[in-house]
């Protein structure tokens, strides 16, 4: 067997930043790396073209009545910038600390080896082990994964699985394991505001026209209400009731608010009344403002009234909203809002829809729950109790997997979201990580849970 | 006799940017420039090293009987930027049109190069002509002239004229010459808005803490209210009581709301209820953001939540409204209203008064108005009356020339504004341009003027 983290060492230092086109040759070296690993395992591996970057579709095949498992990973990462503030390069990856150091370690490089070197171990051990396995592994998740829906919708009849298995969400400590029972959805958006044709002088023509920064935050300050609410009609509307055993196992995170406020280092919270802020960001929907530009913004100062401003929205969705429903109320608002005296335009950005999957037994379980689909949240869940000397938590996550929601709709499949990502992890950020203990921790329990599910 | 418009091309291929340090050479190019130029007229050039940019101090000594004129200029221009709007390089002057374009040829190397010839003129044609001259030419008016009024005070001796003389305000079309009875003062600062300690992925945080783009915003909705006002309490205080002549003489301007309106590309006005946008502009204080800024705004998107967002705030003041007392009102607005949930601090920039002076004869022209100032006025009248084909105008105007206060106040002398810039000069903007024929217009006038006060 290979040695999980020197491979994850070749899998990081190859430079695959899918927004840039600059790192082009390093999205290939990627692809060639984990074409290359999954096919020396065994697997009949397809690289699939899209308009961007391909997809690997990597398939052990079995008899029809096997467990069919799709695991899902992404070998794209996000861009290293800032550089300046790395301590160590990027793409060179350097173990410190019990960590592995450089861009995608974390997200999501490092636990897709975990998945790959727990199917090594289990291929090395019983070569004839009763699974179907796909490997699913895309290029463009940092860009919104814009070819997966239609690679999705063309390939589904070889994407017959049980359910999908991935570890691409996060846990609050290296003992504390984590099934990520629900995703944020995403609508995103940028309003251009235009005031004059050409930015003006504040004296010869202040006075007489609504400054676009002005109109702007007319516009921004009125979409929530004073006590930290989306001030849109309709926006709560199809927000799923939170179930008292959510409440109760979000209880047991174990970090408290005076710690969180700390490591924010903010004067006081601003969820909105009746969530706590651990609360706030799993269960309710927000609308937050991403950038905002206009005029002048460099040292000093200039008298100029600009001719345009931008703010960029986007709209974070919970179960059962839908961007759908979200997007076109949020655009009336806008249209609504904006003073008449500016001209507008919204442009489009991407959708991501929420998700949520229940795990056997609780208070809101589907009565039609796929046998194996609970059979593995019971693997899941004993093998995590081992590996991490405790059980995991079942909580929904603030983040978007915006492809989890396609696999729902398009595959029919439910997700059993395993994670692996500490909050020092630093993702999408300088100096990202990854803690090596979770790494192996995370494959141990891997192993187990489709060891289980091969024992029938 | 040079050639004026040959100089203006030498002078403005010196790159002289004062709020920024790459421009260095372009300044002193640009001082050593005017030195020369006026050395070579017989004048007695100083420069006066400041802490910043020198100023000039060029002098022509004579009886202590004489009239003595301070003319008025600076040899700084504003940034060129955004660069790529521009059509020809800012600093490559090129003619066309009737105009120079250029950064500088309108504010305010064309103006000062019309008065420097005529000057020039006037001492070719009579080089004993009885008047005492001083041209006082600074380099950080486009930067709120920090060291002007400190010179002042130094220099309060050898600036003992009759007036001060300076064409730094505008005219609505070529053949209409304006005397500017009035400029507005004004207030700057910035505030900065800081939520969480770091950037934040919108997706684990979102929902939890006050987005500082979001705070800004309802910061900055709440400084205006809906009919264009200023919403700030006992922000229009000290507003002047604008007299009939005032309104009758801007009804003369002879520039329609639609044809305005239609240059500002703009769907509708927006000065407050009682007011033309022309009288808005003279007559009314403003308010304006001149920047906005705060995370992620680059092409397409990225779902963080900034740390810090921040603003650019301006204040057009009009008489007898003060900085020291307008300043604290708006910061104790900005106190009262941030929201308590973000922490912020606010920056102080620099500060102008706003000026007015009453051509002799009208119904509030002070009754101990210096005979010298009043003959100027007819002296000037009559020129442009002559040149232009018509009579001038008396108006008030929205820009500001801080140090025009600064000299009342300090040297106790009023000053003869002659405007120069038309509307299409797109000062402080892109493809800023000077139109020669007004150059050639003014420079006559500058000249006749200057003859009649010589002839007693």
């Amino acid at each position: 067997m290979f040695d999980p983290v020197e491979k994850l060492k070749e899998f990081v230092r190859c430079p695959s930043v899918s927004t840039d086109p600059r790192y082009k040759d390093g999205m290939r070296a990627a692809q060639g790396f984990v074409s290359g690993l999954l096919g020396s395992l065994g697997f009949a591996v397809e690289v699939v073209p899209t308009g961007l970057h391909p997809i690997i579709l990597a398939q052990r095949a079995g008899e029809p009545g096997w467990p069919h498992i799709i695991i899902y990973g992404h070998y794209d990462v996000q861009p290293p910038d800032p550089l300046n503030l790395w301590k160590t390069p990027p793409f060179e990856p350097t173990e410190r600390e019990g960590r592995l150091w450089g861009r995608g370690t974390a997200d999501n490089k490092g636990p897709l080896m975990a998945h790959i070197a727990a199917v090594g171990r289990l291929l090395e051990k019983n070569p004839r082990v009763p699974l179907r396995l796909t490997f699913l592994i895309e290029g463009e998740e940092e860009t919104g994964s814009p070819s997966f829906l239609p690679f999705l919708e063309k390939f589904s009849r070889r994407l017959d699985g049980d359910f999908v298995f991935l570890s691409d969400t996060g846990i609050p400590r290296e003992d504390q394991a984590v099934v990520t029972c629900g995703l944020r959805g995403l609508t995103l958006c940028e309003v251009e505001v235009t005031g004059a044709r050409m930015d003006l002088h504040s004296g010869l023509h202040g006075g007489v026209l609504r400054n676009p920064i002005q109109a702007l935050a007319e516009l921004c300050a009125s979409l929530h209400t004073p006590d930290g609410r989306v001030n849109i009609p309709g926006y709560y509307d199809d927000v799923l009731e939170v179930e008292p055993w959510e409440r109760e196992e979000l209880g047991r995170l174990g970090t408290n608010e005076a710690e969180y406020r700390e490591f924010l280092g903010i004067p006081a919270f601003h969820a909105p009344p009746g969530y706590t802020p651990f609360e706030a960001v799993r269960f309710l929907p927000t609308l937050e403002f991403n950038g905002i530009g206009g005029g002048y913004q460099g040292e000093g100062s200039k008298t100029v009234i600009p001719s345009k401003a931008l703010v960029k929205i986007s709209c974070r969705l919970v179960p059962n909203q839908t961007p759908q429903k979200i997007r076109p109320l949020l655009y009336a608002a806008i249209r609504e809002r904006m003073p008449k005296d500016v001209t507008f335009r919204i442009i489009d950005q991407h959708d991501g829809m929420p998700y949520v999957v229940v795990p056997p037994g609780r208070s809101n379980t589907p009565r039609n729950q796929p046998p194996r689909l609970a059979q593995a949240f019971r693997a899941l869940d004993a093998a995590a109790t081992e590996v991490f000397g405790r059980a995991p938590l079942y909580l929904r996550e603030g983040g978007s997997v915006p492809i989890i929601g396609d696999i729902k709709r398009v595959l029919g499949l439910d997700s059993v979201l395993f994670g692996l990502f500490l909050p020092q992890d630093n993702l999408h950020a300088p100096n990202e990580s990854f803690n090596l203990r979770v790494m192996q921790k995370g494959s141990e329990v891997s192993e187990r849970m489709l060891s289980t599910l091969a024992a029938g």
